[in-house]
C-alpha cells in the first residue's frame, strides 16, 4: 500500500473523521437512526437501526469514496481514478467522481450483477468487465499504469476509513449513550471507521464485528496475526467477501474491536426476511449480518442494554431477492 | 350508518383532525416525509414520499382506528368493539384496542392471509375466520347484536376519517408548500381525511385519488352520484378493493378531490418494484398505486411542481411478494 500500517493505524484519529464529515456533508444523506420496537421486543435489548441502506448509492460506501476523491489534487481528478469492485464500492466511487468532477474507471468482474453495472454507468463511470475477481484486479493494475490513473483501494485506505467513520459521528450525535455497536466485516473499513470515531467519543461503548461463516477473513487474520488470503469464499453476503481483510483494518480492529463473531447464510437470510417483513426495509445480505448475530444471541450484550445495529447497504437485484429469501433448499 | 351523510360531510373540519392528532399522538409514529431524488429525476417533478408503510401496524389504518376507539365510553370499550376486515383495518383496530384497553372481535374471511391473522391475534384481538367477504360481514352483524359489541366501520366513519387526516397535518408541518398530494382510494377514508386537513390548511393544494382499474369504486360512485356496489373486483391491490366506497367519503371526495384516475395491476407492480429497488422500501400494492399514477403521467401535475405521494402501507407476505413482483405472465 505504500504506507506504514502501524503508524497510520495509530495516528488515524477523530480529527480525521471530523474533517471527512466536513468534506462530504453536502453529498451524503444523514441516514436515520431508528428505534425498532419489534426488534427490541424480540431480542430483549433496546435496538436502534442505522439505516445506511438508505444512503446515496444504496450503501455506506459513498462516505469513504467521497472523502477519497475529495482529497485528490485537481490534476489527479482530471487524470482520473481507478478501482476494482463488483458492487457497492464501484457505485460509491462512480458517484464520488461525478460529485467532484473526476474521471472514474471501474474494473468489474464479468460476472458482476447487471443492475450494479448499470447503476455504476449511470453515474458516468467507465465500466470495464473483465474475467474473474483475480483477472479484474490485474486488469486494474495494468490500466492504472498505462493510463496514469490514481488507485482508490476498496477498503484499505485511511481516507476511506475516515469517511466511513462519519457514520459513527452521526450515531453518537443522535444517541449520546449506547452500550454497543454492531456491524458487518468484509475488508474491514466500515468497522475501522466506526471504531475510530466511537472509541474517541465514548471509550466505554463496545464494538462488535460480524462475518459470514463462509468468509471469516478477520477471524482468520486475528488468529494468524496478519491478513490471510482465503481461497474458498462461500456466502450469500457478497459485500462481506473480499479474499482478505486490509492490513490497516486489521491493526485498527486489534486495537479497538471487542469481539468478532460469525453467522451462517441461513441466519443472514432470516434477518433479511425479518427486516423486510417487520420494518419494511430492504437490506442486502451483507447489511443483515449484524442483526443476524444479535438475533442469534451470539454477542455479549446483556438484556436491557442499548445496541446500535448498522444496516450497511440495500443493493439487491429484485430477480435475485426471491431466491435469496427462499434459500437453496426451496423449490 | 345512522347519521346524516350530507350534514356530517359538511361539518367535519380541521378542528376534528386536530383533536384526533391530540388523541392519538402518543401511540403512532410520526412517519418520515422523504424527498426522493431518484423519483424526482424520473418524473421531472419534486417528489416527496409520506412513508405510512413505516406506521405502527404497517399502515395508516392505525391512525383512524386509534381515534375511533379513543372516542368510545369506558362501557363501550369494556363491552368490546367489532369490525370486519381481511387486512390492515383488522390490525389497526386490534392495536387500538390494546392501547385503550378495549376488547376487540375481528371477523375475517376464511381466505385472509395467515400472516395478517397472526399479526391481528398478536395484538390480543379475537379473530373469527368465517366464509367469504359477504358471509364475514353477516357474521359480524350477528355477533354485534348477540354480544352487544360496538361496530367500528372499516372506512365510512367520521372519527376514522379525522384520524386518517392527522397524516395531512404532519405533511403540511414538514412541507409548508406543495402543489399536489396523491393517494390511493379503497373505501375512501384516507383521501377524505387528507382532503379535510389539506383544504383547510392550503386551499390551493390539489388532491388526487388513484384506484385500481379492477376496483374503480370511486369512479363508479362519482358517475352514478351514489356509492355503487361492484360485483366483480379484480386487482392485486387488496387494500383498495372493498365492494363500494363509503357514502360519507363520496360526499367529501365530490367536494374536495380534484381528480380520480385509475392504474393497472402491471403499473402498480412496476411502482412497487421501483420503490423496493431504488428507495429500499417495501410497500404493498395498495401503497404503490399513487406512485404508479405519477410514473404513468396520468395526473395533471406540471414538470417542476412539488408532489407528495402517500405510501399508505407495507403489509405484504414475503411468500406472496415474489409472485407479486413477477406478475402473472412469468415463470
Amino acid at each position: 500500500m505504500g504506507y506504514d500500517v502501524m503508524s497510520i493505524s495509530r495516528s488515524l484519529s477523530l480529527a480525521d473523521v471530523e474533517a471527512a464529515a466536513e468534506q462530504i456533508r453536502a453529498h451524503i444523506h444523514r441516514t436515520p437512526l431508528t428505534y425498532s420496537r419489534t426488534l427490541s421486543e424480540l431480542t430483549e435489548r433496546r435496538v436502534f437501526l442505522k439505516c445506511e441502506n438508505l444512503q446515496k448509492t444504496g450503501s455506506f460506501k459513498a462516505r469513504g469514496a467521497l472523502n477519497c476523491v475529495a482529497s485528490l489534487s485537481d490534476d489527479e481528478r482530471k487524470s482520473g481514478v481507478i478501482t476494482v469492485s463488483a458492487g457497492n464500492h464501484a457505485q460509491g466511487i462512480a458517484y464520488a467522481a461525478r460529485v467532484f468532477n473526476a474521471t472514474a474507471v471501474i474494473v468489474m468482474p464479468a460476472s458482476a450483477a447487471p443492475g450494479k453495472v448499470a447503476a455504476t454507468r449511470d453515474y458516468g463511470a467507465e465500466c470495464i468487465l473483465h474475467g474473474d475477481a483475480h483477472a479484474a484486479f490485474e486488469k486494474m493494475h495494468e490500466l492504472k499504469e498505462r493510463r496514469g490513473l490514481t488507485l482508490i483501494h476498496p477498503f484499505d485506505d485511511p481516507m476511506l476509513i475516515a469517511g466511513h467513520g462519519t457514520m459513527g459521528l452521526e450515531i453518537h450525535d443522535d444517541l449520546p449513550h449506547f452500550d454497543a455497536v454492531v456491524c458487518g466485516i468484509g475488508g474491514g473499513s466500515l468497522i475501522s471507521g466506526i471504531a475510530t470515531a466511537s472509541r474517541a467519543l465514548t471509550p466505554e461503548t463496545r464494538i462488535y464485528g460480524v462475518e459470514p461463516e463462509g468468509a471469516a477473513t478477520m477471524s482468520a487474520a486475528l488468529e494468524a496475526g496478519k491478513p490471510v488470503r482465503l481461497e474458498h469464499l462461500n456466502t450469500i453476503a457478497d459485500g462481506l467477501a473480499p479474499p482478505s481483510v486490509g492490513a490497516l483494518n486489521l491493526e485498527i480492529t486489534k486495537r479497538h474491536v471487542d469481539t468478532v463473531v460469525t453467522v451462517s447464510d441461513d441466519e443472514i437470510r432470516a434477518a433479511m426476511s425479518l427486516l423486510l417483513e417487520r420494518t419494511k426495509l430492504l437490506v442486502e445480505p451483507a447489511g443483515a449480518a449484524a442483526l443476524a448475530a444479535l438475533l442469534e444471541d451470539r454477542l455479549p450484550i446483556e438484556r436491557g442494554e442499548t445496541v446500535v445495529v448498522v444496516l450497511s447497504g440495500g443493493n439487491v437485484d429484485l430477480d435475485g431477492l426471491c431466491l435469496l429469501l427462499k434459500g437453496p433448499g426451496s423449490q
